[in-house]
């Protein structure tokens, strides 16, 4: 019958997204059907709209509006301070910290022989460059705490070296963290820097 | 920062969709913005074309494109045998299955005191209108092996006494197990040894 095929291609297209298989996009298209008005609807045009303006900033990766993110243009953000990240829901989760004030580097993923990932896919060649060009004092460099993150770190530290400050996220126990529940590289690591009280 | 709004909007109306949280949310929008061309634009425009076009068929409750859904307007279909389920991701679990020849009746849920879920709210009355109306000689409960299900079957299986075969799915549907999750296989054998009430 073709006279559900629209509904079924949608079905296909949202089974395609990051945490939806087949099963939950069905779930989805039918409550996106119920709630034609309130969010079928609203959720095409605002995807239309961000479809037309989403754009990776120039500069940094950021994903914004502008051929330049609001973070690599404010004034305020230059405070020679550079977070470097895997990728932009990591820049995301900073600015919801509230902590950093300074501003950011996408690499856009990590080093990866495997997957023939080199320094050039990475935004690390205008890493180096943003060093002089925004008068960078501290890199740090918050990538994961995987083994293909920390590669990654490595090798921006070995070009950077000797040219700014390199500093990486303290490890240690989340707040509100239970023991049972970490790994054991995590409490060995918070172990290992322990603090007086 | 105003430009980035449209893209917040976006992620807080996917957070709204079942089974995504703010996290998956984030990610989804991520993706969708680095797969424009192959996700982000041709989901919007699918999802304009099926808010425009999908409806409940008047008829069964079914989604489709039109106010009888191919399922009812099919001859083929009509074979006196009509399959009750809670909703249409039931429906169409069956349908996947391949097993059923018949019709269907979408309840929209199940009898519910506490949730004030009555049998004008379920479609219950335009069910029994269409055992005469369709010629319907068996009705098969296909109703979810839960607590409210079951009432629902209970109290369906009352009002069509003396009037028509009834039958529910044969055991082979786990104790509190939703068709939905069921693969297959399980649906066709449990449909094929149903059994009287
Ligand atoms: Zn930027
Ligand atoms: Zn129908």
């Amino acid at each position: 019958m073709s006279s559900t095929r629209d509904i079924d291609a949608l079905i296909e297209l949202m089974a395609k997204l990051p945490g939806l298989g087949p099963r939950s996009a069905r779930r989805a298209v039918l409550h996106l059907i119920r709630k034609r008005a309130l969010l079928l609807t609203p959720l095409s045009d605002l995807m239309q709209t961000v479809a037309a303006t989403a754009r990776e900033c120039l500069n940094c990766g950021n994903v914004g509006t502008a051929d330049i993110c609001d973070i690599c243009t404010s004034e305020k953000r230059a405070n020679g301070e550079l977070c470097v990240v895997e990728d932009v829901a990591d820049l995301w989760a900073m600015e919801r910290s509230g902590v950093f004030k300074g501003r950011y580097h996408v690499l856009g993923g990590t080093l990866s022989a495997l997957d023939a990932i080199g320094p050039q896919e990475l935004r690390i060649p205008r890493l180096v460059d943003r060093i002089d060009t925004e008068g960078v004092t501290e890199v740090i460099l918050a990538l994961n705490a995987t083994i293909d993150g920390q590669t990654t770190a490595h090798y921006i530290a070995d070009q950077l070296e000797d040219r700014v400050r390199l500093t990486s996220l303290a490890q240690g126990v989340p707040i509100g963290g239970e023991l049972d529940y970490l790994d054991d590289g995590t409490i060995t690591a918070a172990m290992q820097a322990r603090k007086s009280l």
